[in-house]
């Protein structure tokens, strides 16, 4: 059997805490390939690691175990979750940071983490369940554990949901939100391609209308630019510099889609 | 059959662009190897990238496939290519990119990427070729897809090369430049050990000669000498230091060797 | 088979450094598992790397081969070693690196790493020992090769240590230092749970007393907390903060352990 765990964290890669749990992965089964999707989440920032799994799942083979540890409730009494979905499963804490794949692709069967047998140790240290308790967990599930031995039964519906505004129509535009800055400053908003499709449209920031383009090379350097991009959402960039810096927007921030007469 | 993928990109990785390359490579065939060379190039710098790959190209299995994606041009005209050499296969956009690789070791054939069959999609984005076109098109090659297969044959000299000044002999000395700067600040030159061999030399910064040392450990901490690199290239380092930001220069930038008399 | 080998550096990811090393592991035997340990070890510091080494060795399999390249020596007279222990392999130069693995766990075998045959080529550079030594010689190990077969074999008691001080009781405290600052900017010092199991105790820092805590969970935001953190040792953190800025303390400086009357 070939299966693949992908791992997504807060947790840098100036430390060891990413290696340790590939090591624990690698005792448990040798043949698990494991693929790094993000480890520079912003620190404890749940709402960011929660969009780049629902935006990326689908690139990856069935079966697959989505490993996700952006964990600020740690050692409390917050559930370590095991969540079936068609795509494959999903492992980490229950804080909504599944949220968003879940609302595209709805959970199956989930449980609760309480068997310590799939566990590294009976006694999880307070701090790092991705060592003690997701790594080797998702292990197991990957090699063919079946998830019901992993613990008590919980209603899927049970599952903490992050609470999102969802775009809305309001006169001449769109009003929604930056959903997640990329690393080249790009700002990705919750309003979906499809909503402006076939229309003509630009962002509307202080005023001044962004103006929509098919393709970076239509644009010229350090221009200001709205386009449907890569993600299938409406983003802001700049062609060669940086939308979050020109614009001093970010994360949460609202954003107005101007829908143009034509 | 095993097989490895190599990736050279500017994406950082502070986001999901290579994990996402990667789940549609282990997609397509989870028996493939991924290697990461660099994806931390300086944005859009396809000189920094050229240098990468044609030094390092030598110290992967025969019949790797080497994907690059540094692609200020993605969404133009610009042609996707597979390029087929002596030790693999080269996929990523045609420019220049891969010049350096190909002027130590010359293309055996070269298609552009017009067959759809072998992309994520036949609807490819505007934005991101690596994922749409040059991560699913690199697991076929790697997976024994015929490079002809791929697209229409195109003529080797038809490839964008990118124009780089060679180095010059000039009275008692040879001018070159910096080709690029590594992670330590150590300013890396396109003159060749075997240019200097057997010979007495130093390189001259602002009238000042930096001696040139056998080894990093024959000299003290925080002093600047000129060495050939483990590169194979003329050096100049600083012992413990960044000798980018003691000197001010940066890839580009002209270097003298001094011949000295012996 | 199926080995492991994991990789420790102070390389970083800015480059191609660690990109190649990995290629010449494939080369010699592509079904190697390769697992990024740590490669943004503050440059030069062998202390850092030694407590990652022995932090995090425990979790990988029986095996393992266990590659260090923080290397300031390289190009001099230090050995470049291969020692065999209870877990695996560790191979790198003979700087100190391996030596608080080794006071946990002795060595059972070591030897020079004299024999060019396994070696990338019989002339290394004097300025990456990774790429031309310790690589390859890692790779021939993690595919089977004795370990005799390396080199002559050596004293494991002539293996170079890192004189480091151990804590010390004192009065109504413990004194120790702090050995490790992780990516977070938490305090890691020398002193053992061990060591303050079943006692009421704080730690000490300029004359004011910082609480211990069981969790994070127990804490409000930006508190200074102490506990016995995931590593095993007394930490020093501030919850979703950075202890090390707060508190302006690093590696190598002195902490007090302050044991309270019950």
């Amino acid at each position: 059997m070939s299966s693949v765990i992908t791992l997504i964290s807060d947790f840098g890669l100036q430390d060891t805490y990413v290696g340790v749990m590939k090591g624990i992965i690698a005792t448990i089964n040798p043949n698990i390939q494991i693929i790094d999707l993000n480890h520079q989440i912003p620190r404890q920032n749940i709402a960011s690691a929660r969009f780049c799994l629902l935006d990326t799942y689908g690139y990856f083979p069935k079966g697959t175990v989505y490993v996700a540890v952006v964990d600020p409730g740690v050692g409390s009494s917050r559930r370590g979750v095991a969540i079936a979905f068609e795509q494959g499963y999903l492992v980490g804490p229950d804080n909504g940071i599944f949220s968003g794949v879940l609302e595209l692709s709805p959970p199956t069967k989930a449980v609760a983490l309480t068997n310590p047998q799939y566990w590294l140790t009976s006694t999880p240290s307070t701090t790092f369940h991705g060592r003690d308790i997701f790594a080797p967990v998702a292990a197991h599930l990957a090699s063919g554990v079946a998830i019901a031995c992993l613990g008590e039964e919980i209603e899927p519906d049970s599952l903490v949901k992050l609470d999102l505004p969802q775009p809305q129509q309001q006169g001449d535009g769109i009003l929604g939100l930056i959903q997640y800055v990329d690393v080249f400053g790009n700002l990705i908003t919750n309003i979906s391609g499809a909503m402006v499709k076939g229309k003509s449209w630009g962002v509307e920031v202080r005023g001044e209308i962004i103006p929509r383009v098919n393709t970076y090379s239509d644009t010229t350097s350090q221009e200001l630019i709205a386009l449907v991009g890569s993600h299938g959402w409406v983003e802001v960039a700049v062609n060669g510099g940086n939308a979050k810096a020109v614009l001093a927007l970010d994360t949460g921030d609202a954003i107005k889609i101007k829908l143009l007469s034509q």
